[in-house]
């Protein structure tokens, strides 16, 4: 919470970016990345009007990786939010905090990488990270079957061999459930790798390219990848459909698989409770994750 | 015709390509094109066998615009057919005209900005330009009321003001037919503007954004653009849907509309008559058009 002298109001953003162009979500000293850009369109807004704007965001994303529907919270002072109504005086029917998206997306990428789709008042008890029940991912792979589009290149693997969906979705069909995921993320001291991926789909579109869409109650980093190289292994006959679960069982990784780029990945969804169980989800998440990573990231 | 000691070899190539990065189609010097990049890959195919090859499109794209289904062709002389087919040596199974595909995509466009989806022996009396019966467009519009999603700005026109698709819908109809666009086109000497508009609808697609499907026999300079850029301008309210018919008939512009920005156009299709009406077809289009432009340029 930033210093304030009166209680602060938590704005929740509904954001989707193209990742192609940025080092990733979170803010890092010299890089251009989506929170980095945020922050500073926010800045702009404000001015030296309290301190400056920070958000938090439900799924910290890595560089390249896309979101359609990401989710992240500020929270604004009583002067701040007064800068808001004052900007729109003259229009008493306006909602000021509505407004804020329309601005916030020109302040933060004229090129349109970033788009702001909503800024509204947070519900009491709402926290973009900890009150998130789930987050879903998708994955797009255009193997020689596809319809190779241009157009899509920078949101969509391109993969030279012939992948077969039906191993792919068996594959994914025996990885669901909860689980410890050592074998399938990059580790991190003191973070549990335990979560329950809740599904796990391949499909292929109209346009023959392969979907996976995947949910799970929060993902550690790299799973989302590792579990996508695993299915593409099996895929293309060089990984049998029962080993990714016997490798996650064992513990242990090997070099059976390769992890997919970040370019076929994206964000495409983040699940809260109803309002009133909001304040709830939100301390328990924080207890159990205290000391450890608990960003979703994939 | 290419000089040769024997008759030569008609290929078609199916081509897709994301025009951002190009000034267009058409071969220009010093400017990165889409003809100059593929010829660039046959002349590295050839090497030094034969003349260098030239490519006869159906749709001359200009600098920006997109394309998922263009259609050109290209005559080898017999040596270097016979390049193909020592390359394959090895596989005498192997197609070697369907094989050129992968290997121009390569050569073309690492960075999968141009894809040759396929190559194939022309069917007798097949010409890319002259045998074309229709060319088909999509323009792609994002307004307030459609999902923006940044993956996809590169192809899809971001405007600021709610557009009324019923109202789009209703101009586009109106303007289907044989007539002349002097008043849509951009004027060429000695070029006929007399094009039939065979087909012009809009929707909304899943997400919301406006799709517009446009079909013609070709496409004088800048009539996709104009006709869009009128429907545009119905349908924010600022032009009645009877307008746009009325300035075709009275053959003036005038400043009511302004023309749409490259960014949405896509040609997605053309059309050929069945192979053995082919060659009639060509000479009589060819007859036609043979002191004007006859290239479907949007």
């Amino acid at each position: 919470m930033p210093p304030t002298d009166g209680p602060t109001t938590r704005l929740r953003l509904d954001v989707a970016y193209d990742g192609t162009g940025f080092a990733g979500w979170s803010t890092q000293p010299g890089l251009r990345t989506v929170q980095g850009e945020l922050e500073a369109a926010l800045a702009t807004v404000f001015g030296r009007v309290g301190p400056a704007p920070r958000l938090t965001v439900a799924g910290r994303t890595d560089a390249g990786v896309h979101a359609s529907g990401q989710v992240a919270h500020v929270d604004l002072t009583p002067a701040q939010v007064a800068v808001l109504e004052r900007r729109r005086g003259g229009a008493a029917a306006v909602d000021p905090i509505g407004a804020l998206a329309a601005r916030l997306d020109g302040l933060a990428s004229r090129t349109h990488e970033i788009v702001v789709r909503r800024t509204s008042l947070a519900p009491p008890g709402f926290d973009a990270r900890f009150g998130a029940v789930w987050r879903r991912y998708e994955y797009r792979i255009a193997d020689p079957a596809s319809v190779h589009d241009p157009r899509r290149r920078e949101h969509t693997l391109w993969h030279g061999r012939p992948l077969d969906v039906d191993l792919m979705a068996a594959v994914a069909e025996g990885l669901v459930g909860l689980h410890d995921w050592a074998a399938y993320c990059k580790a991190r001291e003191g973070a549990t790798t335990i979560r329950e991926l809740q599904a796990f789909t391949w499909r292929r579109d109209d346009e023959g390219v392969l979907v996976g869409s995947l949910q799970a109650d929060a993902f550690c980093h790299n799973l989302v990848r590792n579990l996508v190289g695993a299915c593409v292994a099996a895929g293309q006959g060089v990984l049998p459909v029962g080993r990714p679960a016997e490798l996650r069982d064992e513990a242990r990784r090997g070099s059976e698989f390769t992890v997919v780029p970040p370019v076929g990945l994206t964000l495409t969804e983040i699940g809260y409770p109803p309002d009133d169980e909001l304040a709830a989800r939100a301390e328990r998440t924080r207890a159990r994750r205290d000391r450890e990573d608990a960003s979703g990231r994939p």
